[in-house]
């Protein structure tokens, strides 16, 4: 029973954050859309507070690319991937109609205020050098969830990348320091690249003892299957 | 000498209004972008002072599809493609640099405030129930141009819609009634629609005698050209 | 039985965009603001969700003609038109003391953060270059209302000017398209010009398929005797 | 030569905030707007930096009056009163033009902000419980001015009433605590009531050693007359 | 029974203003913020709607010192002691937790609108020009409140100050206007200075009937006792 | 000549990021205070355009102290720890007068637009998960400067923790990896720690080529020396 342990406190909602690549949530796949909207709003009346952070996927990716050859530097970079991942989150709070709140949030301040009316929140990022993965955490930490929800475009965390080597296992279960040690190879410092699990993220994982579900979000009912006790993806523990 | 008679008050900036379609200034034509910048900056330098209006093409047609497939209703349409055109603003506005207010305008007191810094400044969508043609046609009368230069996806005014007919013509000089004739054979009244001029822009160049040429904005040099003098594309007359 | 048919959806509070006319909410008529105050509420304890755009009366006018005195162009005669509608629609967010947000909305994305706690919203104008019809069209679409009702200074829509014909008639029913005919004959481009419908409303009207009754304001009786399904004023279809 | 010990710091412009009563910058008087605007450019010409706080006059009377009968409380009436005071103080912005920055201040770090980009800033009321004479000493102070004039409706300031008392005689010179005592006699403290001298206003003169020049802005002259070195209307010590 | 004449609207929740010196709600006495934040909850719980307003304290006195050594004018002082006192009321709030809305209100409209969510809303300063007893004032006059609570640093009101003579009897009862001669002899106009009551709060208790409890803070109990009817320290009566 | 490989494009104006410990930048601290802004105005005479970032310091760490004790979790204490580095940011500001911007940047876009205007701008905090050291790091890669300045409390970078071995020895250079070895077995995750270097600067300067200084800020002629090309602190390269 993977979640047991997060759900100390019977008399409060249990709240969760969920973190959606922005390769789902975009205009090219509004079925999905659709579909995370329709999850989400079945999780709030199960009794789940949720917030919800949404990446910039292809179009920050385009805008980004079109910026970069203009001459722009990588904190502006930022600026515009944040720009279109607000977009993207725009696109879910409208799915969620009025089960939501009708703006998305640009900084931890307006979040709180968002979050105090009890509707879902979207968020897209927030500020430069934070990956909207940190923008994850610190929601979890502000709202005290012990849990965030990566829907991913991978079906969790391997121990090498599958997409070179064929051999690659997948991880039910990592620790915050061993997935560090598996991304050290990998990842890049420039703007709007992918980044499972960004520095700022590790740090506030690791501060406040949240854990991190990887699960693959292109079937959006994993995310259901996961908070029904089913064992989906990959879970890094702050150990 | 197409121009001249806008050019009355010689101790004073001619001020001019750029209209550009969202599908010239997009991620997808980055080299568009550039050579956009470089001509506004010459412009700049020759004496001008610019107002840049850009549109939501692509990227705002494609979220705004999404959204009404989400069940979105036209007037939060209209908010999802003003957002996207205030990417692609911001796109031109990095591309100009310093020479640009690096915020884009959202609404005409905020355009005015950052008028009033002497720089150009770029604005993309400002409410629903309005295209940027009718911003600009706002922007126009607001700073006291004449002239708006539409850069837009065909080479001018045609009596007929020449994708239809082979022997549409073009008009190198319309007035405003003789364009309202001819794109009510046409225009459609969904958010986000291609108009070349909507009401709002029409009523406006006739209550401040402001001109309107047409432009085919692929190629950047036309800007240039008609400011010199050469006949481009299609005058509108306020007539 | 005028409006049984906008009553569709039984499981929802019924959605209703009340218009009303700058000469009729203002510190000339403290009395007509309250009368209109007890209705609102009235209409809001019988389960309506009541979006009110308020006009700018003689107020705008009177700050309109002395900025156009100091040689404003129309644009920002339009900005200083909405500051004095918003002044007025703040008087009646002010009568509708606790039912009313206490705030007035500026733009539809303020609109729907205001809408999303459930209080009556107020606004005045939004951006230049739409009247406050415009506004109330849009805000009919973005909530879903399939009725404006415009509380106005004239008994309905007449075939000809009443006040220059005296054998002009009131129409209880008019489609869009006839009224643009009769409006074309009569109406300015000036800005705060009194327009029953603007090219922008006219253009959501049949977009989204809006329901526009227009009555005599000076007797606020006249919107519950409308809503209680009796025959005033006339009602303009999006036919 | 009333002004000669105010100009210390030769090189530096001199800095001045004219207060001017709402009663004369309003549409009721598009003449005296437009002399205004005439004179405070000329004074910038000249060299000095002025900062204007105009009040609310007939128009803040209306509105606050029917507020009140519609049972608002006196914050909510002060409120309205800052409303209707920055309408007044944009239309001298907009008769000003290009020399003012374009938006009414609403607040001390705003106007510091507008105030840094050189040019003349406008402002009305800032909050509740501040009268716009307390906005104009709190300017004075916040920039380094050390006389603030005020274009009133009276000519000056009277040993008594002067509506009241025909024999009543206008004082030249006069105290802080002099006025006071002249003022103790005759002030109410309902919102928007006229106050020459509120007691934020007066405790900053005091402690800011900041004089105040009361003088009659029926006629726009005096106020470059006042600056010229003539003797018009009372000044009033901060001691 | 102290309050008993204050209780006349049985159907509304009573609401009270609660003024707490900024020498009790800061980092120096968390136990004191913990404290408070346990009454104030249990206020709520008990039926009043509660408005807070925070001083500054001893954290605003050191910053404006710094500033004034800087140079910087009284106006200025009294933005950053402003600033400080919402540091203070921030803390408040965030002990508060859910029952508070989450962001500190910087103005009267803000305000409203925070007050609107049925929360407890937590103020500091709002604008140069006013203690934050003023802010208390006008609070009290907005919420409709007929009953501000001062928590601050002495027992009560006396008749003359207790530091210099051993004499100094505590007054259980006082008017408006003993208290202004009492207080005359001993304060400053300085920024930031220590001020029971400053003349706008005066101004706003007489013309809207409000009384202004006087009790020693640093005893929270003190709050609950008085609400409960015990007679604790002065109350100054609106005569 | 340590700083001559930075200045490569002598037509525009060398841009630097200056860092400031917040226990530097204080209100217990006004002679520092003064003396930075002496130097900072000094710089930009001399024709740099600089970019200045305070820390929370002592004031900070207070109210998170206070805040963890009522059981704030991190990411709020983050917030009231950027809420405290404004105000030291401010102080800076205050006394740096006409050659700042008068207002503290809260964010990029912000920072960006205070920027155009020529001035200096002072920050503070932007979002939680960053400390201030990010916010230099991510304006030094927007302004396009190669160099950020740390005045910092400690001497430079050491080869172990100088304040626990007598052996330490500052290293006047070091590379980025070097300093993440030596920091990894210091640093800590809790909210407002001192950190020297955290993640996201260290990614920024990798990614963007900047140099750090570390000096000794408690002598702020430090920073002059070192611009003036003396060897003082240490220099951490990005390689």
């Amino acid at each position: 029973m993977v979640l047991g342990c997060i759900m100390g406190d019977p008399g409060r909602a249990e709240r969760i954050v969920v973190k959606i690549s922005g390769k789902l949530i975009s205009p090219d796949h509004p079925e999905l859309v659709e579909d995370y909207a329709a999850i989400l709003g079945r999780l709030e009346e199960e009794g789940y507070r949720v917030a919800v952070v949404v990446g910039g996927g292809h179009v920050a990716r385009r805008y980004i690319n079109a910026a970069r050859r203009l001459g722009s530097n990588e904190a502006i970079l930022d600026l515009i991937g944040i720009a279109a991942s607000r977009m993207n989150a725009y696109l879910l709070a409208l799915a969620l109609g009025g089960k939501a709140y009708p703006l998305v949030a640009r900084g931890l301040e307006e979040f709180m205020a968002f979050w105090s009316t009890g509707k879902i929140v979207v968020a897209g990022g927030f500020q430069p050098g934070q990956s909207t993965n940190a923008v994850s955490a610190i929601l979890a930490e502000a709202i005290g969830s012990k849990l965030i929800i990566n829907c991913s475009t991978v079906d969790g965390v391997y121990d090498k990348d599958p997409r070179i080597h064929p051999d690659a296992r997948m991880l039910p279960r990592v620790t915050v320091s061993e997935l560090v040690k598996i991304l050290s190879r990998t990842q890049s410092h420039k703007a709007g690249k992918y980044e499972l699990l960004d520095p700022i993220a590790m740090r506030i994982m690791l501060r406040s003892r949240i854990r991190l579900a990887v699960i693959n979000g292109f079937n959006p009912e994993n995310l259901a299957r996961l908070l029904g006790g089913e064992s989906v993806g990959s879970m890094v523990e702050p150990e």
